[in-house]
């Protein structure tokens, strides 16, 4: 019997070959690209192929283009998985509810993960975080630092999947469910409520205690998911 | 002060319209998109540049194009988020246990998830690929339906987005610790442990029992983490 053959375009090679070379560790981030002219000498293909491949490549969030200086292997992720995710949620057709139960399992366990894992200077570089929280006045700047109490504490877990994964559900968060996040927070009745739950979550992070850190996150992340879907 | 003007390219500007016509529902997954020459028209943009687009978006995953019919919106996007994430994981020079914590602390509570959320109609699914685990011979099959049992509960858990995640940290695990599974599942001494520990499972989420569930999964990640790591 007879398989089609899946045609490989001229580009996808390309692709291809960048990628091989991530994976070989001979480009590594913020790596400059030789210029498209010497990129197309050494693989032998035209230098439409190579632009239409580095376009890829930028498109999905691998590479930078500095203007007047080439071509760049990214050093930031934190939003490169946005875009397909996103557009995948969509075409799933996808409920809010799923973005929290994820966000809600993952950092329940990152919580507990961190607590084992969390250092000395940590632990003062999350209060440092948690006073701020606490002394904040203006609403927009108390969702900024409400981000990065959470995004300290999947840094400190020290799994850079569990940051990307979790970065990528924070921006889903912020796309799918609009203004969530500054509704639950500019509730006067829940102001308290919010700084207790922070304050046990640095608490139990600082004691080093993996349990009562993943049950405080639990009783945190459930309120937040009660908020955000009534 | 001057702030630099971000230049978006013409393709770039296609790519937009075509997320935000996903965005809007106006275009839903396995829908065809329009021929280049009219997408190029109703654009108001050349050819090219509508060729540009359609690449970075097959290569990212969201469209696919079949020979002689055109292009359409992608309705599988189980490996979607792969190539992303695998050149993500190999810049930011991730470890092989960064994706096993990652799988361990999602299973858990995917698991639990499950438990609450399972039919009866999906009981007898579960066992049917429970039986067939138990009396496969063929490890190459055997590594297969390991995979289906795990899939499975995902699916169960009704939440696509745990779903799109725990298959890239499945493709993460095939493709940075190659043959790992199929060890684990060929060695003499874990045949009969893994056996029980899927049945374990199985018998929790049959009785719909969260905390059993989570436990059972626990037990079984746990072993599968030292048996690849050490």
């Amino acid at each position: 019997m007879f398989t089609p053959v899946k045609s490989t375009k001229v580009y996808e090679h390309v692709i291809n070959q960048i990628q091989e070379m991530v994976m070989d560790e001979r480009l590594k981030k913020g790596d400059k690209l030789p210029p498209e002219r010497e990129l197309a000498e050494l693989l032998g293909v035209s230098r439409t192929s190579i632009r239409e491949a580095l376009r890829a490549l930028q498109v999905m969030g691998l590479i930078e283009s500095k203007q007047g200086e080439g071509n760049f292997i990214r050093s930031n992720f934190d939003d490169t998985l946005f875009q397909p995710l996103s557009v995948i949620f969509k075409l799933q057709e996808s409920k809010p509810e799923e973005i929290l139960e994820l966000r809600k399992m993952l950092e329940i366990e990152t919580a507990a993960l961190a607590a084992h894992k969390i250092t000395d200077q940590e632990i003062e570089e999350l209060k440092f975080i948690m006073n701020q929280l606490k002394e904040c006045e203006d609403e927009d700047r108390k969702v900024r630092l409400d981000k990065e109490f959470h995004y300290k504490i999947a840094d400190i877990s020290k799994n850079s999947l569990i940051v990307n994964i979790l970065s990528v559900i924070s921006s889903l968060m912020d796309f799918f469910i609009k203004d969530a996040r500054k509704i639950i927070l500019s509730n006067e009745k829940n102001k308290e409520i919010l700084i207790e739950h922070h304050e046990d979550i640095f608490n139990a992070l600082s004691k080093k205690n993996a349990t009562e850190a993943s049950i405080c996150m639990a009783k945190h992340m459930e309120f937040i998911y009660i908020n955000c879907i009534n």
